[in-house]
């Protein structure tokens, strides 16, 4: 049984027994539910990192709202023009798993490719949010592996169902609150496969800031505590190399981003 | 606090003293929940219809996938072409609303839209569904009106969020179980406003039949009891009339597929 752990200073806290049955029920108390905790974690039951395995913080968000061509060179190398306003489109949670486990890449696609994106979970709800009002509504900050079948995504105009096949959601290794993040649009970004750097740039590249993306998806469908917004992906995919670059079987994929730690996983080819 | 109910013969038994929480419960159970209420209900608690407020049978479905341009007269209207693998799109669940209620044409679109469609209610789970065996996997049919505001639709590649203003999927009178429903690809299907009829066809006239979208979805990602996969609209929107026609405030909009009833719905524009 899963359960919800704060970790601090290299300890994992078992927060169950301040009544939360999973991080969601924490996040949906946002700023309240943090104070509560927060002191108290020194005299609860602690585990050492190398003593657990970390499931995705967050099992089944809300929802996952993606960003496309966020950044100026992947929607170049994408061949695809910048829009006036965000494209947004969604990831299914069920496709979402966590860090160190398995990302199955499936029989029915052949064109399997990574995306290292930087990832907001919300905190408060909210309809119609102002930009300036954007932090209050951040609960923290985590790594998503936007996986994506190009040519499933790409074989009708919408993406949805092309990057939510089981697993094609990699989402950790946690949630670092917003207070413990200076600055989410200076952040280092990084991604690797079997060592090889393939994606390497800085969240200050980002074409539409957190506070944009808040306000203008806010305008449209009221934000839920929990819901992740993905922010978008640099360049360097597989799909924009030249030759194209696919993932295969039993490649180790590491995303590391600035102060949010590495999210790693290990590909699996469908039998 | 909303009850689930069965509807027969005119009346409505409350179904809530077999251990049914919700509809979704009910069809989370498929074939065995059914059977364990039928008989039963002739003893329970009933209500007249009039006696009652419908809501929508899913309050908040688990997923809604929508198929885009699956009607060859309306993928010709919307200058689109007609893909070879279905178009599918998400519309968030929170979009949901129930019949005789408002839909809100929001203050940010300057061009909200109807479009009636055919809903296949999932009840058996599953990946890679074999489209012979599609019956098995569908609990029922419900009608779905998929209000769609054109400029936040089109602003990008991605339709979603266009398509979720809260409000946004009318959906019900109720879930019709399948076995009411000898033929689902033969059903006459019309919407009309204030009387006009503006849309009139016939589910024989759908690009995708059924089997073909379960199977399809299937193989990118298991669906899940309560699921719904809106099947598209017909010809006739306004997006697509000469001159163009959008939702104006204070307009009844009356959905009516043959065997599933009629979901009527009142347009309000936001203030």
């Amino acid at each position: 049984m899963p359960r919800p752990g704060v970790l601090e200073s290299e300890k994992v806290y078992d927060i169950t027994e301040y009544g939360f049955r999973s991080t969601l029920e924490l996040i949906e108390g946002d700023a309240d539910a943090l104070k509560a905790i927060r002191g108290a974690t020194s005299s609860n039951a602690s585990y050492a990192l190398d003593e657990i395995h970390l499931l995705a913080p967050i099992q089944r968000p809300p929802r996952i709202f993606a960003v496309g061509l966020n950044y100026q060179e992947h929607a170049a190398e994408s061949k695809m023009t910048v829009q006036v306003v965000p494209t947004v489109f969604m990831k299914l949670s069920s496709s979402v798993t966590g860090p160190d486990t398995e990302v199955i890449l499936p029989k029915n696609s052949a064109q399997p490719d990574y995306e290292a994106e930087l990832a907001v979970v919300i905190g408060k709800p909210g309809y119609r949010i102002a930009a300036r009002d954007w932090e209050k509504h951040v609960f923290g900050y985590t790594i998503v592996n936007d996986v994506s079948a190009r040519d499933v995504q790409l074989a009708t105009s919408q993406w949805t169902l092309g990057k939510s096949f089981p697993t094609f959601t990699p989402l950790g290794p946690a949630v670092v609150t917003r207070d413990e993040i200076a600055d989410p649009h200076a952040l280092d970004i990084q991604l690797a496969i079997d060592g090889e750097v393939l994606q390497n740039s800085n969240t200050k590249n980002l074409i539409f800031r957190i506070p944009q993306l808040i306000e203008h998806i806010s305008s449209l469908t009221p934000l839920e505590a929990g819901d992740i917004i993905s922010t978008g992906t640099p360049q360097g995919v597989g799909l924009g190399r030249t030759p194209q670059r696919w993932l295969r079987d039993n490649e180790e994929i590491v995303i590391t981003i600035a102060g949010l730690g590495e999210l790693r996983n290990r590909t699996r080819a469908e039998a």
